[in-house]
């Protein structure tokens, strides 16, 4: 991401590291905005699901992580954003027993806010799909079926992964 | 995230907040001081070890995620720290087919730096173990034996994961 401002004559340029080819203008999934920048959002836990052979990061942005590592996450504090990053599974070359990140398949959020989302217990659910990340347009019902066992955990089956 | 702005000649640094229970004080592994907060990096990768049962996630400081979001890894620029994460598999309570985190074992880093670390194939190898971040100093050849199947790689097992 890259922004040039003009000041007093004098060009500046401020750069981020991330080089991110999805942004503001992408799409938004069940009318909520992209979530520009997750690709450097903090780490909260990671998973590997054997039964459909896909491994995870679960990121949060700043007001997520917070309450991650303060333990308070029943419930999430509004504004809180978990992201799951989906990758198929892939042997490491040079590790044969290591399952490490193969095709990106998608991320998915879950945005706390229990106004604007009173109606699908507190949460906006969103997903992109792909590394083109095409919004899912599916209903948010898709995801609340699949979240209704951690009900009773705000809707939330990570457990933020212990840290120093 | 880290934004480096040049004006005038004069370079500014602006860091983000970061809340830490490990800092400086931490005592050095093999002569080389904590990467104070490592927690808040951003991911490169994450794995999961069948050999040993654990989970991991693999993060870098801004000049490792840089290279790793470029492809410019082999070999990986001077001042690159590369930080594995690493955990005892869990099963997920709700999702029993999900291995998330468990028990944390250890943060291992590795410091790229061509002079000063010409000895050890250009990388400082550190580790702290447990929660308290005790450091590990059984010497940096116990690393580099590990990672002889990858010397052609600069070292690094780690292929950054694809991400949009």
């Amino acid at each position: 991401m890259k922004y040039s401002v003009k000041f007093a004559g004098v060009a500046i340029a401020l750069t981020s590291f991330a080089a991110l080819s999805s942004d503001s203008t992408t799409a938004s999934s069940h009318g909520i905005a992209y979530p520009t920048g997750w690709q450097n959002w903090s780490t909260i836990a990671v998973s590997h699901r054997t039964d459909n052979n896909t491994i995870r990061t679960i990121l949060g942005n700043d007001i997520a992580v917070k309450a991650a590592r303060s333990g308070k996450t029943n419930p999430w504090p509004n504004g809180a954003i978990i992201g799951k990053v989906v990758w198929k599974d892939t042997n490491l070359k040079d590790w044969k027993t290591a399952t490490a990140p193969g095709k990106f398949v998608h991320a998915e959020f879950m945005f706390k806010d229990s106004s604007k989302y009173s109606k699908t217990y507190n949460w906006g659910w969103a997903r992109w799909v792909g590394l083109e990340q095409k919004p899912f347009q599916k209903g948010m019902q898709v995801c609340t079926t699949c979240h209704t066992p951690v009900k009773n955990r705000d809707w939330v089956f990570t457990d933020p992964a212990l840290l120093p």
